[in-house]
């Protein structure tokens, strides 16, 4: 059994990922779909990369992840086949893998080049469609990903801010809102080791502060700004039963910093 | 073949659902996983424990459902196991089952408490992915459900007001607004039985009313209120070719009341 | 293995997919269930329509795809199963089907009557569920649809108005807007064989125009409105990187203009 995850910007109303389906089950019959989401913003890949980055880990070794968010599909950007740990990846080479890829190196990277492996027709604005949905088919129903065309060398890179340790604070930035509206950051839970979360630690983001980091959201009361680290070990900010980055203005790229007194 | 259902607060631009998938899969790779809804309004208990009863009943016996709705996340509130007529539940113990548990007891109630059936390394913040998605997994994989913990003695219990007969009228409010606007009553087609449903019997929601219940939405031109017994067997009301809720300004918890001359 | 399909404008945040989901499962187990999309806009046939004619194609050959969006409901419409091509489909006889019986004709055409194959208790408010959903599930199964009901002589229709060719420009409309905001009409790759693509072809929707037809959205810089031969083989307008739709104020039915100079 091969599982095929799908990571779109085509929105639930379209027909888009249900074409994507209907060519994978045309050739693999047997595949296991999954849809990650299809509501990633139009055309942003950062927000892709991030996404692909937080659900990945958590399928089984040799799940195929498709992730089709590809506006330069009909240029001569490459679509890429990639192994990342025991998952593997198909996309368009513009950054969408590059936050997989740096936390931990491709072991194979491949350049689809064999139209063996793609629809007879191609169109030049549709390849989710005629090349990466056919491409993860065959793959899930066995294909050497060798086969699919030459090796690529490097993926494209974006950029990934690191937050920066100081003696006595971490200075980094929102990097995520998820969809309950929390602040989640580049501050990671290993860079707190050995560090108290009791009130002595301060988070700051733009104006707003409060102190400690718990375990839970609901240990503090309604409305209050709680610290905690969150289900990707990053140190996330929320408004406890509310929406903190629209009731406090919030978005990705804020800078939050956590001091210690 | 085991079924797992997924009802959700998480959204459907957001990966969470699909972490629980792939923890689903990665154990019970011949799970078969319905989305029942991700667009519960965040955290709202209520709305989700109405889905849950409208949809469970229509799956196939021993179906797992799991709902994650959980604002307590990482507080003593307990997580469960339920067995209600011949469905399988897994929730939060805060209401969200309280609704199915109202109209029939469950029969085998367990506090989940063995961690050998969770992740091995278990967030505070996110017990979907890390307790209930891997323990609906070994569920589906034929775990004995007695093996999760102790019994629990009583679901957490919220009120679920009834309509009220008296012998000219029944008084009741709107329970839920459904996706089309339609404005969706405790009233039941059990309470007319007997009674006149032509033009002697009047619905009256806030400052609106309409004459006698029809058996099509369509049985009256576009833009009109009419009362129909939904599918549910609830007593609805619908403005033809329109969004009630929206046009009226209809809420939850708006009276309702049937009275015949 | 068979596939069942669903088109409807339920809402994702609704339980009426996951009723229909449990109905099939219930029938036949082994069903392998591909959501085409649940945000068709309320009551919208032709939206439908598009949809259903956008996406059945890609699917293996006997799929079946069950269409719900069903003002009628309850109503004496019928409902129907088609065969078309090689897809066959379920749906209220409203016109859902005519965009693809347009494009080729039915080759088996009956009225679902015999309530053997419905649930045993048919609400008048939800025949998705209710008769749809079984009907699917027992086609999924294996049953011969001559045993569904009498044969029907014509789906109802709508009018799907035809680009109109004219010696140096062809006269079209905007059908449909995508996803992403981009406008797709009716004129097709077929009507401009032969014909320049370069500056020499222009291309006005409204009060906008623009110069030739590109391979890809990514061809001009961002901001720009560009034609290209969309992957549904139609010509399209899209606005690089942003919402052609939302900020042109363009809707379905503007009219579209190729000319050649």
């Amino acid at each position: 059994m091969s599982i095929i995850t799908l990571t779109t910007d085509f929105g639930a109303g379209s027909h888009y990922a249900a074409a994507m389906k209907g060519v994978i089950l045309s050739i693999c019959p047997a595949a296991t779909i999954v849809d990650v989401t299809h509501e990633v913003p139009p055309q942003d890949i950062r927000h892709a990369a991030l996404l692909l980055d937080n659900a990945a880990e958590w399928f089984p070794p040799e799940t195929i992840h498709v992730a089709v968010v590809d506006p330069g599909v009909g240029t001569d950007r490459a679509i890429v086949y990639a192994r990342i740990g025991q998952q593997q990846f198909i996309a368009p080479d513009n950054g969408v893998l590059s936050r997989l890829a740096a936390r931990r190196p491709p072991t194979k990277l491949i350049r689809l080049a064999d139209p063996a492996y793609w629809l007879k027709q191609v169109s030049t604005t549709f390849h989710g469609r005629d090349i990466m949905a056919p491409v993860a088919a065959y793959l899930a129903s066995g294909l050497d990903p060798d086969r699919l065309g030459p090796p690529l060398e490097q993926l494209t890179s974006l950029d990934w801010p690191e937050a920066t340790q100081h003696p006595n604070r971490i200075d980094g930035a929102v990097i995520e809102i998820d969809s309950f509206g929390n602040l989640i950051t580049n501050l990671t839970g290993e860079m707190l080791a050995g560090r108290p979360t009791d009130r002595r630690a301060c988070v700051v983001c733009n104006i707003f502060e409060t102190w400690g980091i718990y375990h839970a959201y609901a240990a503090q009361p309604n409305g209050t700004l709680v610290a905690v680290i969150g289900s990707a070990g990053r140190l996330e900010l929320a408004l406890v039963g509310d929406n903190a980055a629209r009731r406090l203005g919030i978005g990705v790229g804020s800078p939050v910093t956590l001091a210690w007194e």
